[in-house]
């Protein structure tokens, strides 16, 4: 019995892993298009920072780990072309032909828009990262701009700044993160500002290579991998992802997908939607791997959690913004605070803090926390109350940790629900 | 209509606000036994590390504060000493009477041995914290022993080591923390150890003054202040704290109690246990002073959470540790990882993480998280996980944040809930 796994970073190795676990005398393959397996593609902003001095350093295992230790075989360079799934095989780029018995789709997602040319650069993959660090050391480039506002936009400007360029930032939206959220637009925008990096809001760039920059990085969104499994039948939703199950499967049996490819359940509408991100692919790609070895595992969906640092805040959000539940069909209120994250004989930071509720019924719909410091701790708490669909006033009177040295007697997010409880009352 | 408050530190106070915010026409009277209301206990251990300057420094407002701006009436120096419900009066220690309509029982708690002579020292409240601080200055002693292994104990030998001196730290019990897990308790020791505080366990100290130690500074636990409501007829549970219903009601009509000298429910097990801290002080409070003020609110009770800073780690608990949950009469079980909070690129740190699940129903029941830098955003979510009564298995697929500054893309807190569920299966 073979298992044949496209795509070898998050969600395919992960599936790989855990289907080996699962089933040890199963034939595991992966085919990967690039040259690298299993590196970690969030690092490569701090690869342009300066901090990883070079892609390997963003390696977790190569090949030679997957083969020896894990008995799972690991053929780069292998871009699957198309799937001929009546005869339950693989066509690669080279012609050569991959049987399977049971498949997971793990091919990720790519730049909706591709520039792979003079000054203009795109940072997706492993050779991307390489290309934008040899252009920084060789050609010594003094302005950047950066076209797109979301973390990948943000994380870049923050780099390129970091290295000294001076930076504008071009946004083909109104808002920041694709939030759709005002208040937070304008803190960000602010302090982007205050690190020298200009951002123009509502400025589509049409033709990247006229930029009157020495360089321009285009982080403009994604797009799904999917068209040869498409071709071969299976179903894509309307964000242009895969649709899965909440086991995985795809519309074609014995089809897995996971990762950035494909579509997950929202736990906090019910909807799939498709929010690509290496967490989710590491938890879709163990889900597929076990269940493509025959055990029968769940993905219990996303809540939308994501951390960005840039102009020296920590980002987080999960949920739902306001204007997101309103699209929903949701009547939603939201409550912001400006408040310290500790006792002022511990070197307090400053924190902002919105929550989104829906006002017909108290649940917690999202949240946001922007933080001079570390702002994942507190964002992961609202996670885990949207995961367990808790109401503001539950929200208010969680237990939450309290020493001098790391909070206040009421933590900053008790202080919020608080707030945010009054206008439920 | 008058509302007394005894107590006007973290419950009286809070008790006292929200009572006033719910009723503008209420008379209100806080009658506080010390000279200083609404201050900052759990900060005197960092009085005496020299961070905070005095006790003036832990001060949140003074009585003119809540006399101007929330026109409640602050009596300081006035202990009650006995409460004579049927004419709805207390009696002070002067032998002034105080009527009341509605009274708030928030008189906090003390340590179970008091020492107040000598080289020997408490810390429990403002004034023991400034004779300590004093004779650190005056007096310049050279070594220390701490008698007790909970919290305080571990903060004060941390502290006392920071000013300089030997340190030694005897633990009537076995475990520290009073955790009762030998896993967390061996870590520690190993860490005091480092930090030049020698730990003798099993070694109870009968006769403080006799140490040879220039300062002994005893904190082996706390008593609730009920004396004399109790006397009053208001009944006391096993654990010797005021027993509440879940709207804060003592066993007397029309008395209220808060804060450290009453029980609380606990979410995890049902039963209500009494663990005084500041953040339950708060939040019982709020719901205290609501309900004397005429609304309707609940308290939905604690899961045990704490977190203290001492031998250069954050040590964070909530829960039940495995042996906590057998005296419940639960079958737990355990895993341990020693993990790194973040990519190597990014000057990882450590972290232990543990978790305890219900073997049977595979419902989390507690965790610890160690750390070198702040273990209390992972604790949180543990916590919260706690409040919705979640299995390890909704655990392993939360949604939590990741980027390189912050997590690594499995965030060791999944790690953990994965490795007990491979148990659990």
């Amino acid at each position: 019995m073979r298992l044949v796994v496209v795509g070898g970073v998050a969600a395919g190795m992960s599936a790989a892993s855990r289907a080996r676990r699962a089933d040890a005398g199963l034939e595991i393959v992966v085919l990967e298009k690039g040259e690298r397996i299993s590196y970690a593609a969030c690092g490569l902003p701090y690869l342009i920072e300066g901090r990883v001095k070079s892609v390997d350093g963003l390696v977790v295992h190569g090949p030679e780990f997957f083969e020896r230790q894990r008995d799972i075989r690991v053929k780069t360079g292998a871009e699957v072309v198309a799937v001929r799934h009546p005869s339950r095989e693989v066509v690669l780029k080279s012609g050569e032909r991959v049987r399977y018995d049971k498949l997971i789709w793990a091919a990720g997602a790519r730049p909706a828009v591709r520039h792979g040319g003079g000054k203009v650069f795109s940072l997706h993959t492993d050779t991307d990262g390489e290309r934008l660090q040899q252009a920084l050391a060789s050609q010594a480039p003094r302005t950047a701009a950066v076209v797109g506002g979301g973390y990948i936009g943000l994380e870049m400007a923050t780099a390129l700044r970091a290295r000294g360029l001076k930076v504008e930032l071009f946004n083909s939206r109104t808002d920041l993160l694709n939030r759709e959220d005002p208040w937070l637009t304008a803190l960000l925008k602010e302090k982007l500002e205050q690190c020298g990096v200009a951002v123009h809001s509502n400025t589509a760039v049409d033709d990247a290579p006229s930029l009157p920059f020495d360089l321009v990085l285009v982080a403009t969104g994604l797009k799904a991998n999917v068209e040869a499994l498409a071709e071969a039948g299976a179903e894509v939703g309307r964000s242009g992802a895969l649709r899965v199950t909440d086991r995985q499967e795809t519309s074609l049996g014995g089809v897995w997908a996971a990762g950035d490819c494909c579509e997950a359940r929202h736990v906090v509408t019910g909807s799939d939607v498709w929010i690509p991100l290496g967490t989710t692919a590491n938890k879709t790609g163990r889900v597929a791997g076990a269940n493509a070895a025959g055990l029968r595992e769940r993905f219990e969906g996303i809540v939308g959690t994501s951390i960005v640092r840039a102009a020296g805040l920590s980002i987080a959000l999960t949920g739902l913004s306001a204007a997101q539940a309103r699209r929903e069909g949701l009547r939603p209120i939201s409550a912001e605070i400006t408040a310290k994250n500790r006792p002022d004989y511990f070197m307090p930071r400053r924190l902002w803090i919105q929550l989104v509720a829906d006002s017909m019924t108290g649940r917690l719909l999202g949240g946001a926390v922007v933080g001079e410091e570390d702002a994942s701790g507190r964002i992961n708490v609202l996670a885990a109350a949207l995961h367990a669909r808790m109401k503001v006033s539950a929200v208010e009177q969680l237990d939450l940790a309290y020493a001098p040295p790391y909070a206040n007697v009421t933590d900053p997010l008790l202080t919020a629900a608080r707030q945010l409880a009054k206008l439920l009352d």
